[in-house]
């Protein structure tokens, strides 16, 4: 069975949540925003686009640390309203602070432990910036 | 390291994105949100509560079909703008349509196709409603 399907941007006033999960390991590495340009760039380059709502703008993950996510599948949800991407996350990080994966606090007790090790020193990648 | 986080509600007009993830398999089940209510009621419970957008109300997920969400573990991201829930579905499924996850379509070239069986059928599932 295969439809079509267009994914809903216009949930979150034009803003598609994105999933992204590791595919091999099945980490989940973090959570976007894809606006519709951003959705287009992904398909066409197979590299994830997000749309930056602290930056307003288009951003092409690992742009400035070169650490791309190269897509290699995508998932859409029952309501059209969420995606999950599989890729593999070139550099192993996902994570602007260095971890592989952006959730890297877990809730114990009533504080946040910090869980896993850095995979890169953030001072060194986005020197460039 | 402990840390005193507050997740931050204030981003996406006080809901803040919770993924959710079947603990022991790895395999992503959805996407919801949550209020403060609903976060206050899942940390309380240790089941998981979210907020509905559609019906505007408190959302105790397994309240019509018993197929609740124990939370196993909570982690939180970089930004303290998304939670992460490890959880055992009760009933093997989360989706509302049966299958275990929400993510059952993948995009195969312009088309979604539907991947994975369903575990149960609604119509049995949700005849209380």
């Amino acid at each position: 069975m295969e439809e079509k399907i267009t994914p809903r941007f216009d949930k979150l006033g034009g803003l598609l949540p994105a999933i992204v999960q590791d595919a091999a390991s099945g980490l989940v590495l973090m959570l976007a925003f894809m606006n519709e340009e951003a959705w287009d760039l992904t398909l066409k380059t197979r590299e994830a686009h997000y749309f930056s709502r602290s930056r307003n703008t288009i951003w092409h993950k690992g742009d400035t640390s070169d650490h791309v996510q190269r897509v290699k599948e995508i998932l859409l949800d029952c309501d059209a309203d969420t995606v999950l991407l599989k890729v593999e996350q070139v550099g192993g990080a996902a994570c602007h602070e260095g971890y592989a994966s952006c959730f890297f606090r877990r809730l114990e007790g009533d504080g946040w432990q910090v869980v896993g090790t850095p995979v890169f020193d953030p001072k060194e990648v986005y020197k460039r910036e």
